[in-house]
């Protein structure tokens, strides 16, 4: 079950990867490097923090084909078909939501400290995009209020998960929980436009302004 | 044998990752860097993934001193000599030949699936190159339609030789033949402009023109 | 001592990270992204290359909450004060010192060679500031001339300490002396505007006049 809903993540990051090569000039080859950085990006991240080489796709090449596969088919259909925006949002909070709590529970199988297990699992459900933005030229999106609290609802979940394992060891409920807390939170933030604070110099000189 | 071909593919990508620095006011170590980048990064990539670190060029530094030497030594000659362009094309196809059949001899020492194998020989090949890009502030250019079957070139030699191992196994002659098929596919794309389709959106605004 | 000293350093990186941020409209999680990356990227990067996972900074989380909370505290103050430039530059060119020799340092307890030894004090001292850069969407810093022998100043540093080491072995001297030259070169680069020479293409059409 966790290892479908898994495939499900990778398959929605490998879509989203695909559509940020937009208005790009990227050829075939590189829509599916995209996706793949997308979708593999933030777990590869992790296992090599952790030392937890060969990286999990490695282990499990199915993974790569599924991605693969998303890929080859959404560079096709995004020539004729378009996208339903909000389905993709809600999908891709989902993976998010997804990634950072297997972020989370791996990194506690290697016995880090809370902190890290946080951390771990914050850059398993973001870093992957990160890596998109800056292959793609831009800066990365998690870094800015326009997407609404991305980075910070993965930070919310991955700290309610670590507290909750914390607490109630071995409860199966708690990485549903945790992963629910991290979607609404994302979507929440989408409805209502929520977004951190964004960073200001005291000689910038719009400052009075914003 | 084929260490001394390592020395010179490695040798070429410097040079390549030294001449990537024009017109971007770079200075004499910010070149080496890209140098090393260029020719390291896509081995490197490799070496972290499978869980073989240290990397190849901590175990063996006489690549370090090699791509280091070529990189002063191309810094102080492009100010008054031109690199014939054609000949900098075929060793760089030849590099990209060997990066690649080697990073799938390399990953099947380390028994991985043979889809596995492909992708570590085609980033083998190619991750230098996206990382100059990188630090250069471009878009890769292996994504780009504009440079012919990079890494379409690089995918077709790894499979084909993971096929060979599969069939023929220890064969001596089946790493020459993917990279000879590598090299041929690389040149004639230059020769012919062949490339793949490139990503349109289907609200791109020229999608009829193009 | 060291210990207190590095803590000392990653604060300083960490304030660097954050002042990237200004003008690029980064919002409070990125700029804390900002602040760990130039912090820790050099040194993950030398674990990593070295084959020491998990990387230093999972093994003791005091260094991510010094960080964070580093981050948190500049975002903060940076809308109202202003940081004095040149202690800022000084306490840098001090982490950048720091850094480098506690690089050469680890990496010869993993027994490399000389070589290898300098490239990983010079990547820890300086790879934080290049992923600084890249997720900011600069051409990094310290290949530019601008900033007057940043990595140049490790160089010189970690040669000099690989060189000691040889020497003299186990003399405690070696590390401050070392880093006490890392920091001079730097603070005497600042002071006189000290640079390396630029990449020049014989085709620029500014060649003659440069």
């Amino acid at each position: 079950m966790l290892y479908l809903l898994e495939h499900f993540g990778v398959g929605v990051a490998a879509i989203t990867g695909v559509l940020a090569a937009r208005g790009k000039k990227v050829d075939l080859f590189g829509v599916v490097v995209l996706a793949l950085v997308t979708a593999f990006g933030g777990g590869t991240l992790r296992d090599l923090l952790v030392g937890d080489a060969p990286v999990f796709w490695i282990h499990d090449p199915n993974f790569l084909l599924n991605a693969t596969a998303v890929a080859v088919v959404t560079f096709f259909t995004a020539r004729t078909h378009q996208f339903p925006g909000s389905v993709l949002q809600v999908a891709d909070a989902f993976a998010l939501a997804l990634f950072t709590t297997i972020g989370v529970t791996k990194a506690l199988v290697f016995h880090v400290t809370p902190s890290i297990a946080v951390a771990m699992g914050v850059i398993t459900g973001v870093a992957g995009g990160i890596m998109r933005d800056l292959l793609t030229g831009e800066i990365p999106l998690v870094f800015r209020r326009e997407i609404y609290l991305y980075a910070t609802a993965a930070l919310c979940g991955a700290l309610v998960l670590v507290a909750l394992n914390r607490y109630w060891p071995n409860e199966p409920m708690n990485m549903p929980v945790a992963a629910g807390l991290t979607l609404v939170l994302r979507l929440a933030a989408i409805r209502w436009k929520l977004g951190l604070p964004i960073f200001r110099h005291y000689s910038d000189p719009d400052f009075e302004k914003t």
